[in-house]
């Protein structure tokens, strides 16, 4: 593989999304919801919220805003409508104040000395510019969804970011920690890499696949896969 | 001042153009031309190459394109019409390669750890990107005219990169080595930073204004602007 750049999906795949959040919706809202279920329950609005705007049914909306839509509809059915905007607007920064997995940020700046590595995240470009203050993520640059007005598994998504660093897409390699956004790359020329997260939903939840078959690496951790790439 | 984040002009702000294209033209093309000479009318079709864009006359062509076109003109003047097509793909890639001015890494590790810093520049983003490897610039994010379809000073390049980051433009402070581009940025309610590059365009020309009246700073450095806004 001639691979030049790295691009990481990244809730989930280098950030835990899951402990952050419930952490930031104990913290807001206190002992009156369950912060794990509403954590998931939030995420689990995710996927169809993006899925709104890929058909067309909404208009461009950034992460930020779909987050914070999908919030409102939550707090009702978890039994905290009355939440104020202030505390509203603080629990979507949530997603902005996650932590890295443990071996992320070393992976990442191994990765970094041979190879440009940037995010390639369905989250707006000021979630991943503070969520890389944050956690101490060391990206060469931010790329976001909202750059091509596009969320994954989108096509635009992938060419635009092979195009914006100069590159062919086979010299650019997705790494997520989810096959169907491995899939997606993949089929716009891309190699890929899957990390397996076995705790991305938690303790309690059904693992994820340990393997890829379909990647063209897989890994346990981003240290490994700076290795995997360097040896 | 109520300043979240920075964003950069680059070529002659950050990094020094004029030595590092005339070094790589030395480098490539030999004793056959006068290296200063062509990179200072290299740089001088800039800003008339990228008004052509701006006017509507060329569709958009990122940087790179734009560098070549104008080498492509120049070879021919600077009696090198023979210029093998690959030298001059290596050279056009002479401003990936600038080295930063002794000031700047420092400068931009400091401001790093209260404030968001971003280059905001006319160069493409894979030009960007490579040029932050080589001199080690530690940018949060890179943000690049690319990413709006309009080249500074066109409104939608400041307008675009405080929105990107999330922030009010009065967040956002422009740091810059030309008034043009400051004066710019502040019709879109920007701060302005001017930093004083007296060498930019060599040691025999005229140097620019030592000051800037109309910015909320001058400063001779990028150390001196860390200590300036953390005091």
């Amino acid at each position: 593989m001639d691979v030049r750049a790295l691009v990481f999906d990244v809730f989930g795949t280098v950030v835990d999304w899951r402990s952050g959040v419930a952490r930031e919706i104990a913290r807001l809202l206190g002992e009156r919801v369950d912060a794990d279920a509403l954590a998931d329950a939030w995420r689990g609005r995710y996927l169809p919220s993006m899925d709104r705007v890929r058909r067309g049914e909404l208009p461009w909306t950034s992460l930020d805003g779909l987050h914070r839509a999908s919030l409102d509809e939550l707090l009702g059915e978890f039994g905290a409508p009355e939440t104020p905007e202030q505390v509203r607007d603080e629990l979507v920064l949530a997603w902005h104040r996650l932590d890295a997995w443990p071996d992320s940020v070393e992976g990442l700046t191994l990765l970094k000395r041979h190879h440009v590595v940037a995010s390639l995240s369905n989250g707006n470009v000021a979630l991943l510019v503070n969520m890389a203050k944050h956690a101490g993520l060391p990206w060469d640059t931010v790329l976001s969804a909202e750059l091509f007005g596009h969320y994954k598994p989108d096509a635009e998504v992938y060419d635009g970011a092979a195009r914006l660093l100069g590159l062919r897409p086979e010299q650019v390699l997705m790494v997520a920690a989810h096959t169907d956004d491995l899939a997606a790359a993949r089929s716009r020329g891309l190699r890929t890499a899957y990390v397996h997260r076995p705790l991305e939903r938690g303790p309690d939840a059904p693992p994820p696949p340990p393997t890829d078959p379909d990647a063209d690496l897989t890994v346990g951790s981003m240290t490994e896969l700076a290795h995997r790439l360097t040896s």
